[in-house]
């Protein structure tokens, strides 16, 4: 009987040839604020409804990012993409503006990296030329479907995290110049037991130490060889739990651990800890990763996007919060 | 400039080790009745919440078809899956209960398909050995998530369809016996306009068309090659407006054709148009169609499940239902 080997290893190393990436107002006074392709005046998006701001900037991303890479609707073989929004309707109808071929998939807030596993595999194995990536969020709709309409004005707990308003997008390609995806390791669902859906960092920490694990392991690799490890969304406590979790490991996680949540915003900008959502890590590295990539300064990253994988149905109906991570190595 | 080629040919072409299928009391009476592995007694499956019987489905699913595989939960790869609740909590906390890497999809309706077609894909290009493909839908959550709850005891206008109480896995590998998968086609989000939510046929019947088209062309096959034609749950209205859509392209759909949905139920058993759900076409893929393989009476079959992508949300802002239909050819 055969060990499962989670981690795989792609030969061909497809290549991100465009990235482009869209946010809201506080987002680009955020962190990354510099980085963003385009930074929305208002939440709106000249729409009426937040949901169709949210479908718009995906439309947009996919636009833009098709542009960057100077290329046609017509080169793209297959759309990759997946939201928060239920039954992915931000992507399924992002991807109807574009009639493409269209694979809909769900990892919550670790839906970039999902659809970037999935489209490597049908590049590299050769099934596909170019393939789209896309995932986004808005704080509004989230607030609206996963917790309480803004207009009630609810108080956030310490431990919340804001969700953040934006829209990412890749290309991925075997020709073309751009950083090559070397390995993906597709993760499993592991739940501790967290019940506080106001907690989502504590909820993914324990995914994300079991893909790294499994990730360290299967690649015989160790924190120092990445000049950069970044996890999606733990946000500053999950983030912390982490380190914490690694370090009864045996792996010290250092200066080149960080986590796209817990860097988003600003101090002063009071999102307790730290940003979330499918758009925070996939603005994130569709920006701010991407240009450090053409600026020569990373070699190789460890991409780790988390998602928390419940619905309002399953924590009103008493269940705990599993989370997943999947990851990604990147190399110049 | 390439010109966009949507049908993937598989190369090693991945064999469908293992299939099994669980349904509801009222499914069991139907016209596939005597071909599920297994009938559950009540809804409830001795669960507290009807959500909760769904996963319990998905999980009974995953067990009956690593078993009947003759594998262990330890030889499978990773899972794919996806179901019709907000953020596929069915599928999610499924794979908590095996710890498999898991792949979380959505199509909606289409999702069988669109789970085994990227299993195909990973298997065909060497990335992984054995991958069990998973989704189900369960009446009372469908109707309360998407309709009304069931107490209001609403009435059911004449397009509806009654949304299968049912889960159903296959194992993909490329070890052990089979028919096998020699090609998919990833289908584009179609969308002519069709906004009444309780006439999902006629919505989804254009996304058929143009997979079934775009099918045609690029294998250059024709209906009369195939001992089967199957749609997912177009329905009965649907499958006719399927039929009346291909006449016109010049391609006429025989007595080989047919859809999941509109056969499901007996006509005493008063579902209106048929079947529909994700569990569908994965229950009757599931038993019926690989047990008449299994027999030597198909040789060739094309199976294309389609999926409405729409969402409460979506359709309380007025947006009109985009339909998706993902197509596999499989041969003994």
């Amino acid at each position: 009987m055969k060990k499962r080997e989670q981690t795989i290893i792609l030969k061909k190393q497809p290549k991100i040839i465009g990235f482009y990436s869209i946010v809201g107002p506080k987002e680009g006074e955020g962190n990354f604020g510099p980085y963003f392709d385009y930074v929305m005046k208002n939440d709106c998006f000249g729409e009426d409804t937040f949901e169709k701001a949210e479908r718009k900037m995906l439309e947009t991303a996919l636009t833009g990012v098709i542009q960057k890479a100077k290329l046609s609707p017509k080169d793209i073989d297959v759309m990759i993409a997946g939201d928060l929004l239920n039954q992915i309707i931000s992507s399924s109808y992002a991807a109807r503006a574009f009639e493409f071929p269209f694979i809909g998939v769900y990892g919550a807030c670790s839906t970039m990296a999902e659809s970037m596993a999935v489209a490597s595999v049908l590049i590299d194995g050769g099934y596909c030329e170019n393939i789209v990536c896309c995932t986004g969020s808005h704080f509004s709709t989230a607030e609206r479907q996963y917790r309480f309409p803004l207009e009630l004005g609810n108080q956030r707990p310490p431990t919340s995290q804001w969700t953040v308003t934006g829209a990412g997008s890749c290309i991925l390609s075997l020709k073309g110049e751009g950083p090559r995806i070397t390995s993906v390791t597709f993760g499993r669902v592991v739940d501790w037991g967290v019940n506080d859906v106001n907690d989502m960092g504590a909820a993914m920490a324990p995914a994300a130490k079991d893909t790294m694990l499994n990730h360290f392991k299967n690649t015989k690799t160790k924190p120092e060889d990445y000049d950069l490890i970044v996890t999606g969304d733990l946000g500053k406590l999950g983030s912390e739990i982490l380190i914490d979790l690694m370090d009864e490991e045996g792996f010290t996680l250092g200066v080149n651990y960080c986590d796209c949540g817990q860097m988003y915003f600003k101090r002063e900008q009071e999102t307790l800890c730290g940003g979330s959502g499918a758009g925070c890590c996939a603005t994130v590295f569709n920006s701010y990763i991407m240009k450090k990539f053409k600026d020569g300064q990373y070699k190789k990253i460890l991409f780790m996007p988390t998602g928390a994988l419940l619905s309002t149905t399953s924590s009103q109906q008493g269940d705990t919060v599993p989370g997943v991570c999947h990851a990604i190595v990147i190399e110049a």
